[in-house]
């Protein structure tokens, strides 16, 4: 009944949207309501509307593009990702999902099949936390957790609150409210999206089942010794920031290697060392702790641990280290019902596959607050995302949506999961 | 013969210098050529001209102060140090040794005692690496190692170079091959200067006698890994530089707290993350490594374990390090007798007193290079310098102070040697 999905259609878009770039030369970087992200908003819009979608946007800038079913007063089923960028990022991450939920309906219309609930492909405003420092601000919003008044609390670098951006560009705030999503109003979402991770591609399978969502925890880490010079304090005496600094990310490193838990991560990716200066011994360092876990538990249990050997390297080296907790999110379990839709698609479909966790967040661990959700996920190239580097074959991308397509309609027909 | 040095009159000097200063709220900061640096050059100038010293300034900056001696014509004696300073600095390193040089020619000249030759106070160029990456500027065109030629290479963070900078100040560059000291031209020369470390505090002495001055070998470090997801991308697969560079750090702070040497440091001082993201695996970290040792052949030793280390980390975790040499100093061992001499100094002025090793480098390094040098120290509370919390006490810089006296007193009317 449905056709298979056209590669050279996702190619296009994504060629076409990666043309909206802050960074020509160095990857790709579109960042929430810079000029190239804007215009890569109306180019989507655009395409939507020549797909034969009713375009819509929310208050905060969640673009809904809907193919409207018979009982349109049903709860619809959601797909969709996002079209922000972090810096020098590549072209695949959140805009697969985009295109490839366009794709979706694109061949669902174009088979003429009789669907009952609509199916709507939505845009979600900045997954990255590029210019905010938050993520999932579109999402977020739809569950509930963030307001108006927290978007006149976040500023970006340059001190601009996303409220006054919004109403720069013309976003209705008085419709602010209206964004967030009960339960009950949306059936089910699906997301298709890269994978981040070079499993897929180990065991030669274009297509992942998402049946977990890991979920960041985020510090900042402060650690302050003792600011000296480099020849003159002895190797005795130095209260060395740094030193510190680097056995506590080794440590936090090795705890994560050690976990217990099916899938974790832990990485430092933000290091300042004050003064930064070749002679002097650092005085004081910040960094970043990003650790993400498929079990809320084995997540806890390893910041215990860390905790514990951090109390021991500030008494080994003499310096203070103060954990700044930023977010300490819960893994999101996905919808056995919908997990299994998707394993007969594929099966359908005659497209290998394999159940997996994704170490990554996205918008439907904030989705999956008011609805059930899954994901499909398609091989990144060598495991590498948020990279110039970032590669995912279209032909890929087209089996996902073959996997997508045939789920989306399924669910668009179901009474109940 | 020679009264004791006064306090206040050194602290008088200090506290002057420090009021020239573009970071008053954090620390001192005195960068060579800069409103500040300049100015206290001509404060420090017109107080050697109340002195009735004689005053000439060469062509890259070097400032001598000279008391001249009953026989003017024979090689003379100096000491001096610097009075640049790092980024939010103290306000002793460096500028101890110049006003105590000076007082130590107040004492000499008040006292009446005949000397046969000159005794002069130099202000060096630029100890500090600060402006234009390089130490000791000064002190180095005097040894011979930096030419005009070199001037136009040497740039500052906004791409000047220093001949330019030189020229625009009114130097005569013509006479730039006049600054090197032929071997004879200097017969000694005594440094006072800050410890920098706290030894002499936990002994509880005054002053100390530093028998050889460590010599720093440099390099950057740049560890290329692959830049990824840090969510998407499992601890397995990861190739991250910047945990890499952690261990790197780690063993070399090992291997120099295991190093045979008498004294040595290694520091890790300045980290760049690239791209350096809460949420992106490092790709590529470059940082610097500054290693000191009192005896090359253990600091060659280190540099070649380190790198066989390096080249397991290399192995172990997929990433390239590449190791770039900036310079590999020879440490400066001071003359047996200027020591001699200065021992007799603290033994007649009954000022308790120990031999000990430099970590930091100084002036004397380069001027070891074409006379006989040695040096003073005077206690650093905890150990601190390059610090806004360095502190050292006026009354312990005057007893410094009356050993440099006598010591010079004794040199200048030395035949030989």
């Amino acid at each position: 009944m449905l056709n298979r999905a056209k590669a050279e259609n996702i190619q296009n878009w994504i060629e076409k949207i990666n043309t909206y770039n802050s960074t020509p030369e160095f990857g790709t970087t579109r960042v929430l309501f810079t000029e190239p992200e804007i215009a890569a908003r109306e180019y989507v819009k655009d395409e939507m509307r020549k797909l034969g979608l009713a375009v819509r946007e929310d208050s905060i800038g969640n673009i809904f593009g809907t193919l409207v079913g018979n009982n349109p007063e049903l709860a619809p089923v959601w797909t969709g990702s996002h079209i922000d960028t972090v810096l020098n990022a590549g072209m695949f991450d959140g805009m697969a999902g985009v295109v490839g939920g366009m794709e979706a309906l694109r061949l669902i219309k174009e088979s003429g099949v009789n669907f009952d609930r609509s199916i709507e492909v939505i845009v979600y405003t900045s997954e990255e936390p590029t210019r905010f420092g938050l993520c999932c601000l579109g999402s977020r919003a739809m569950a509930g957790h963030l307001t108006l008044e927290d978007t006149k609390k976040l500023e970006d670098k340059d001190g601009k609150t996303l409220e006054s951006v919004l109403k720069e560009l013309g976003y209705n705030l008085n419709k602010f409210e209206d964004i967030p999503v009960k339960k009950g109003e949306v059936f089910a979402a699906v997301e298709l999206h890269v994978e981040q991770n070079n499993k897929l591609e180990k065991k030669g399978l274009p297509v992942g089942i998402v049946k977990t969502i890991c979920a960041p925890t985020n510090f900042t880490v402060e650690v302050t010794g003792c600011q000296s010079h480099a020849g003159g304090t002895s190797m005795e005496d130095r209260r060395d920031a740094y030193a510190a600094s680097c056995e506590i990310a080794l440590i936090l490193e090795d705890l994560a290697l050690k976990c217990s838990s099916e899938y974790n991560t832990a990485t430092v990716g933000r290091v300042e060392v004050i003064p930064n200066a070749v002679n002097v011994i650092p005085g004081k360092v910040r960094f970043s702790i990003d650790i993400r876990d498929c079990e809320f538990e084995t997540k806890v249990e390893l910041i215990e641990e860390l905790k514990k050997e951090i109390r021991k390297i500030e008494d080994k080296r003499g310096v203070q280290v103060k954990l700044i907790n930023e977010n300490n999110d819960i893994p999101m379990k996905c919808d056995a019902t919908i997990l299994n839709i998707l394993r007969n698609s594929c099966e359908d479909k005659g497209i290998p596959y394999d159940v997996m966790i994704s170490g990554a967040y996205h918008d439907s661990m904030f989705v999956g607050e008011f609805t059930p959700v899954a994901m499909v996920f398609v091989p990144s190239k060598n495991g590498i995302s948020h990279s110039p580097e970032e590669w995912t074959d279209f032909k890929d991308i087209a089996l996902g949506v073959d996997v997508l397509a045939k789920s989306l309609l399924e669910l668009a027909n179901k009474k109940e999961l």
